[in-house]
């Protein structure tokens, strides 16, 4: 028979089993950690129709959809799970309660050019809190938290979550009558890191037209920086000039004074007037979070206040804050930089029952049964194999511990229970290598997923 | 501004918070029965290359695809986890260990006619055992033990796992002359249940040219009936005609032999002999689960022994066993029945903690820090909203405890708990709330998911 070629798209993540098994910790612990927060599990379609879906059109997006027709249907993939959450809360409103705070996982779609490192079908992990009509700022200060928790579950340390809040910058640049072209001036501003401050100002008096008293203004007003008191305190300086400043000062005053009390160390906090998210629909506190170590790979949580999630389908006001986890990206970028954990288990299983005649079949299956009704991952190894082949399996499985069990196991209900990191054999009763293996798996597990 | 009318496309499954914490549940149990049973956890992509996942051809799934030109790829949403399971094993051959058990729980897409219970994005939840050349018999005596503890741990209880043997029906069909149309047969056999013996019989006669004599075995072999072993003494009386019938037999008598020690209790579990699965690639072991209060449900998890996983893909010999679970379906199927346990908590959080003045918003975000930190899913009521409408809130949400506090709790640095089911009041130091909340919680996860 002639064989078709087996292969996966490029674009498209498809992990080994060991890897793999660290992605299911990874997801494991953000169900956890959202959960921890109130957040309920949604889950929604990766179709929808595309006039529901493209309802806000345009964008650089909207050339990277997957999009085609299925008998007269016009359908999409998703390419976010911002979209279809905005259709959710707009179909269900009724049926909500409002604040709604939701956490999905799954699976978004952009048909990007394929490149090292970049994905067409990846994982996005995003928390919102909608609110019906309001949405207090103290939602906007929780949401450090959350990242904050979220990433030392995972075990990363030297991370820091930046904030901004763009009342602050748009009140700033209204105070300096640059209103209309803000959007511009915080993209030049943007690059300020990568060109410098010399350039920015060249670029916005030439590009921009932006007199050089004005430029000096913005490059000194970015220029702030400090602990995230003196940040504050010199913000101070500009009140009174702008309403909308005053307001975002109190929302980025308030995010900072409840971080103690919500858990968020000051290491791992910075107000940053230099980050404002691309997306113009944020409209207040903004976040990134970057990797001390790894600053090149720019951010892996962000997010932000906006006014109105769902305007394309409903007139209600649904404000909201929420973040998003490139999920797929992270964990290629943590594989790539050798920051997962190689110590923690990926075996699928926690014990191999070996019978070593087929006489002790039944007494080799029972003892599984039992070994599972104990809550231990057990594989019963059937094959008809020489007994250093059942060994090698277990090996290179990464299966912790084998359980012999031949006639005389058997006969004094006893169990040969080796120890394959450790080399050890015992034999022992049932009960006494339960203690054993869950011992041992309680240990293997006390590490994080990320290790610095 | 123009609104879109929001819509979420008919036999796509969108739950609301409610029910999808049941599915979450659900998804939660297979995970951990898989586990325990040492298979490993894949994720696949939903797109595969219409080439690849399509190798196979023809077949009345391929007008369902949902297939479409991206670029110039001509692209295929996976419309099974066992083409996927086979493209990656073909691919992985190499990287990977023998027998190979992987579960995976994932969207598939059929674009069937949309119907009431009838889904085109739907979850299947699968495992397979694959081997290298040759698979044990053990591992399908494995599967019923699988099946048995997944719907346990669900809370199912009145459901039978049906099983039969390729081998002894295609033996059988060879015996007496039928070795050619044993598909036609059998699909004519199939039947029985829904028009009964006569007319069967008058199929088989008039549309299959099948003698009366040879109609009439046919009839007599699939009417055998009773206990498991029953069935296998009145199997033994065709011993010795037909070598693969004889293999067949000795099969199934493996499976029913090492039931008990598989924990599988005898009322889970009938030797079937009119189960023959419509797919042709099963060639020994094949099974179906039924609910006995339901049988118009049809089968919730079905499965078999196949030879040749991959035989597409590569030259390898891979033998395997496996099932299938049509969630979407069973969910959707359980929610009709009533039978989804509606005492099981869904609500996001456990406790709802609320400041009674602005002055207690720093004691409430701290206790909330803490709450989280003992393990408890807390959320923080930070609305600028009545007290009345903040227990609406709660009790809408179905949050079983609310914690007040107000100066006076803050002084004395205690809680206010609220048990909002027994309406129920006390104020205690933090401690002991956490200990009243996690017995509260622990008592109220105690039922399963399904009730009966």
């Amino acid at each position: 028979m002639a064989k078709q070629k087996p292969r996966t798209l490029s674009g498209f993540m498809e992990l080994l089993p060991g890897p793999q098994q660290q992605m299911e910790r990874i997801m494991e612990i953000l169900r956890t950690t959202y959960s921890l927060y109130g957040f309920t599990a949604l889950d929604t379609p990766i179709i929808e129709s595309s006039e529901v879906l493209l309802a806000k059109g345009g964008g650089d997006t909207e050339k990277q959809i997957y999009r085609f027709e299925k008998g007269d249907s016009d359908l999409s993939l998703r390419f976010d799970l911002t979209v279809p959450l905005a259709k959710y809360v707009a179909i269900h409103y009724g049926q909500l309660q409002f604040p709604f705070r939701r956490y999905q996982i799954g699976k978004v779609y952009r048909g990007e050019r394929a490149q090292r490192g970049r994905f067409r079908e990846f994982y996005q992990a995003d928390i919102d809190i909608i609110g019906d009509g309001k949405l207090d700022i103290i939602n906007e200060a929780e949401i450090p938290s959350i990242i904050y928790r979220t990433f030392s579950q995972l075990g990363l340390e030297r991370f820091q979550i930046r904030v901004n809040n763009r009342k602050v910058l748009n009140g700033f640049y209204a105070m300096v009558g640059l209103e209309a072209q803000s959007q511009d001036i915080m993209r030049t501003v943007d690059k300020l890191d990568k060109i410098g401050a010399d350039k920015v100002k060249s670029l916005l008096i030439e590009e921009l037209d932006v007199t050089e008293e004005t430029a000096d203004q913005v490059l000194h007003f970015i220029a702030i920086q400090g602990s995230n008191q003196e940040v504050l305190v010199a913000l101070e300086d500009y009140r009174g000039k702008n309403e909308l400043f005053d307001t975002g000062l109190d929302e980025l005053s308030t995010v900072v004074k409840y971080l103690a009390a919500f858990g968020v160390p000051e290491a791992n906090f910075a107000v940053d007037l230099t980050i404002a998210r691309g997306l113009d629909y944020y409209t207040g506190t903004v976040y990134e979070t970057t990797m001390l170590d790894h600053p090149e790979i720019g951010s892996i949580c962000s997010g932000g206040r906006y006014d109105n999630l769902a305007e394309y389908y409903t007139d209600k006001q649904l404000p909201g804050v929420g973040i998003s986890i490139g999920l797929t990206r992270l964990f290629y970028v943590l594989g790539e930089q050798g920051m997962l954990n190689p110590n923690l288990p990926v075996a699928p299983a926690d014990v191999l029952v070996i019978p070593m005649g087929d006489e002790q079949q039944g007494y080799a299956i029972a003892t599984a049964t039992r070994l599972r009704e104990a809550g231990i991952r057990t594989q019963l190894y059937a094959e008809q194999k020489k007994f250093k082949a059942r060994i090698t399996y277990a090996s290179k499985m990464e299966i912790p511990y084998a359980l012999f069990l031949g006639e005389t196991e058997e006969q004094e209900q006893v169990v040969a229970l080796k120890d394959l990191n450790k080399g050890e054999q015992v034999t022992v009763p049932f009960s006494e290598a339960v203690q054993l293996i869950q011992a041992g798996i309680t240990a293997a597990n006390q590490g994080k997923v990320i290790q610095e």
